[in-house]
């Protein structure tokens, strides 16, 4: 039967929303506060599941010590206590939304984990907004 | 690649459960302390999560100020601050329980919402005791 | 040296504020929606502190078991699943504001701890409202 | 419509990861600090969800106070202040880890409730490790 | 009696740790991730209390509708969604390390608030990282 | 003015609550499940608090990175993953309660920081007991 393990992690980073292609008119109009041209920042929460059969040896679906360390090297290092539109090759040419940062560590994540196990990532960028993907 | 996005919410309402089909007696002995004919109250805490696909041109599934603007006209401006029993002619004759609410919010964010995305309602009624639907 | 110890526990009740000194215009002036007629309601988050030695033959303070039993006699047995304006003999004729319902509590709470220690109560009428005294 | 409804529970236990077919060092080298001979302990935050239909006459999909009781005499009053290695018959041959102790609370929440309902578990080990099931 | 009330709000904001009269060496090895030249940010949780005595007619030691309007003009308008090294005045010659940004808060709410009353402001930088002032 | 700051850490424990002057009888009806001679367990979150005067070059009270190492080795490395009964020098022949848990990190800490600064303990046993010292 397939078990889901969940590992938590954080990290703190600045960020502003803005399409190069619109005018700044425009990019005020959608993203308001979130546009701000010197920045803002958020503590990101960061939960990345792993679903699939424990091994009967170990009893454990993964070692969480082992994803722990993954999501150290993949995100927390990379984005923790950056500017994400300036100091990351990820978002130098994408918009650093909450869905789009997901959607970032969720392909990093996929990458590093065998394919025998499915892949979740839930991004908080608030406590009252989050995203979800795989 | 789809992406759930969330939004919190609360309100705080009075309600009590009850049955007019059936006697006090059995009323009492299936809803017991929320039977209360005085009523009780609950801080509810509602996430409405939404899924489709990010637009290229924001990296949103959706504004979050949008759907934040949403469930204030769908749900806070009705809901918070009131006696579900008594002032919403949504349970005029429709028990207020946890499921029910969340049923009848749902009903209204998924008339709200485009049908190109997906809508799910979490309700908390207390810390300890939550639903869920769509 | 002195040692504080805390329990947490919680209620759910209705309540409206209202001065039937006053007018309804000055009411509604004042407390806005909490002067809805028909009521509104929360879960009270509550937390119980004692200050005082511990005991050297069992290294606690108080008996959190004690400290438990006591909260549920003098505050969740009358006060849970309740309307506070109505039934209650404490607010029949004092406003359930968050800082009356806390004086009552601390007042009940005093009254039933041995003076050698100190009390403390913390009130949350919701996650972002909460008060203390003692 | 189907709803999920979730209680929230949980319990405080030692255990001890170790498996008896290995010999000391790889146990050690496994399950690191978690495979210390005297055993170490958590306070285990447990959510099991019910899913199916609202039963018309009460809006239930499960009484609350039911489900509370069955988690009570299931999982509480065998595992609460217990050493799962040492004083429970279903961890006797089985490593409690997070994954393991999550299916065999998910095997006895599935015989104890009607199949007509689907059912999940969470088991959160500390804060930022949890597994699901169901 | 004195009774204390708090209200808890936010604001999100990007800044940068930095000493001028330190060289580069010097800046990054006191204050490390956080001297990033590009800036990080945070989700800074925010709780104003404030002590006093209860006015008879109200109930209320301040009304919280009163104090959560204070915390918009006096906090969040000028700090949320903003670079505190280059958007605001406060900071313009000013650490923002999290003490002195719960400083420069506390000072801004003493100002706005009546001398009848004391204040104190906590200020989270992270989950796990808080500061307390007044 | 003086400044308190805050460095929240968590550590994961075996332990039994027993007083070897005392009858099985005794201890079991002072100390009930908590007496359990196989141990229990609980997840621990700590909360560190020193109070003194920003320093004027960099802002601080005191650096969260030297705070949080000083967490680490005088409170995590010794504890973290142990049997404070069986494990630790501590608790050889002291209960231990979260108020003796709590005094004896209070010394620790006292002793590694300087007189210059005041010093407080909260430990959280559970979600709903927890104890402060200094």
């Amino acid at each position: 039967m397939k078990i889901t393990v969940s590992r938590k992690a954080h990290f703190n980073a600045a960020h502003r929303l803005h399409n190069p292609a619109w005018n700044d008119e425009k990019n005020q109009s959608v993203f308001g506060k979130c546009n701000n041209p010197n920045y803002h920042g958020h503590n990101y929460d960061l939960i990345v599941s792993i679903t699939g059969e424990p091994d009967p040896e170990t009893g454990y679906v993964m070692d969480m010590k082992i994803l722990k360390d993954l999501i150290k090297s993949e995100v927390e290092d990379p984005f923790d206590h950056k500017n994400l539109n300036l100091d990351t090759e990820e978002f130098e040419d994408l918009n650093p939304t909450a869905e789009n940062i997901a959607a970032v560590i969720w392909k990093k994540m996929r990458s590093a984990i065998d394919d025998a196990f499915e892949v979740k990532i839930t991004l908080y960028e608030t406590e009252r907004n989050y995203v979800e993907i795989g």
